[in-house]
């Protein structure tokens, strides 16, 4: 049993991590307007929030500008017309996924850049890849973490590995990514286990990143807090793919250092979520969420359900239990 | 950490009630249809649950018959029209609060009932009242438990000896509830650990009923579990009073006892909660309910917030926040 005063007391390293823009990018295509960015910007500030992430450094090349909105693709000038010099306690992350991104031209050294954190997402089996990012990141001098994705479905064996690879790069966190929503705390509190001890052997944080498929992003963010995971992903409202993410407005709820505040989070969402709700923006748990969270699927075949405007629940049921 | 196992095998012992018309019914005035009635029974006799409430025995001196549902009285002759002689696994249970109810009278010998189990809610300060009501309702043949409600704000000193007294008594089970929706997973297997030791030395069984102000209903319910306790509360949809309960379609799709089967579930959500929906009313997971758990309270003002179609959370924070 957790001690009592990990709820009573806090723990000075835990950072937490604004996803709205990138997580919430991938519901809307990274159409959000100006004011909503710099709303969105000062209410991180005011919160106390310790990262804000504004979206992708997607490649160009693979990806269709006149398809998606700028934050897709995160110009450093796009970035600099939201924060200008950000001359605030507020640091500013993008990610940059393998294969997608042109990293070595597209993210300068941040001597000239707002961009503090590059979050490196990657699968298990682009691992050595991700150790060229993160390298190429550190040496332009940023703060880096990696995002190992979608590891509900991956053998431990190979998850140790993927770990001790990166130990040895100067990445400085390692992402628990519950990509499908599929876990439970008790898992959460095995991999939590398991990446602690690594990050402990090479001087790195443990971070975690989760899915509300079966309404427990929040549950299984706690459990991961209580287990010494310190960088915490949340979204307002929990805007993010499918089911979304842990909601910020409960996490700093939680969070017991006094530098968090939740109020400027529900004056955000009161002022801007709740419109683009409103303007027919589509996220959150919902019953397809959870049974591809339930069968540990991607959640693919769920937002193509809720993007439709299906409502036979049943006959979804029957299609993504049928599937081989 | 808990055991591996206990995410791959199961308990025998674990018993899912469902409480969709009674927490349910404090949404709608208990006023269903006798087909949403007679569904909701198939529903679980199909999915396997084990207990179906089918709301209070509430005095009719003290509550006009005339403004709530047939279920918020739950005559035997009303159940009876639904079950049949109910010659199936699933049990019959209702609840009875202290000091709302006619026991004495309202309450009939088992032999001649349709109904299995009573279940007596209380607070801590009328225990004694409720001995009185488990005694009566042993002595007439029923299975009993016993909720002690609101026990977020009590202290463990007075808690400890309401479970000694009531482990005198031939209750079967004693039930955690987290009546305000304020309690973390780490302070439910604290909870747990010290209603499972008394009722160890007594003999009895102990149940968890959620809500699910800060989205841990279901996170709640499965920490219980893993720590031990049996007896488990649910409601289709979440359906119940302000932010709802734990849902069942998430904690059958949980639970590993082959009888348990989460398709039936999601069928009648399809057909008719996602309907009573539709028509207007209101539960589930929204800001206040999260602000009144965060702060410990009685979600009413919450509730008086959703029923009047308020949408300005700002506002209502200064409110709740304000309140001496």
């Amino acid at each position: 049993m957790k001690e009592i005063s990990s709820l009573i007391a806090y723990r000075p390293d835990v950072k937490v991590v604004d996803a709205t823009l990138r997580d919430g990018g991938l519901v809307n295509d990274f159409y959000f307007q100006d004011d909503f960015v710099k709303a969105l910007y000062l209410a991180n500030l005011r919160a106390g929030v310790d990262y804000m992430e504004f979206g992708y450094k997607a490649s160009r090349e693979i990806f269709d500008t006149e398809k998606f909105g700028k934050w897709k693709f995160c110009k450093d000038e796009d970035i600099r017309a939201i924060v200008g010099e950000n001359a605030t306690d507020l640091k500013i992350a993008v990610m940059a996924d393998v294969g997608r991104c042109d990293y070595k031209t597209d993210i300068i050294s941040r001597a000239d850049s707002p961009i503090d954190l590059i979050r490196v997402a990657t699968y298990l089996n682009t691992i050595p890849a991700a150790v060229d990012m993160i390298e190429d990141a550190v040496k332009k001098g940023y703060e880096v973490s990696c995002n190992i994705m979608a590891i509900s479905n991956s053998r431990e064996g190979d998850l140790k590995v993927a770990l001790d690879i990166l130990g040895q790069t100067p990445v400085d966190v390692f992402y628990i990514v519950d990509s499908y929503g599929a876990m439970y705390p008790e898992q959460i509190a095995r991999l939590a286990d398991l990446y602690l001890e690594v990050a402990a052997k090479y001087g790195k944080k443990v971070g975690i990143h989760a899915h509300n498929n079966q309404q427990l992003a929040f549950a299984n963010t706690i459990e991961a807090v209580g287990d010494g995971v310190d960088w915490l992903d949340a979204t307002y409202a929990s805007m993010g793919r499918g089911a979304g993410n842990c909601a910020m407005e409960l996490l700093l709820g939680f969070l017991r250092n006094p530098k968090y505040n939740v109020y400027p989070a529900i004056r955000f969402i009161d002022t801007y979520m709740s419109k683009l709700k409103e303007d027919g923006v589509v996220w959150g748990y919902d019953l397809p969420y959870l049974m591809t969270g339930l069968l540990n699927q991607h959640p693919r075949a769920a937002i193509q359900f809720t993007k439709e405007g299906r409502k036979d629940y049943t006959e979804f049921y029957r299609e993504v239990v049928a599937q081989d």
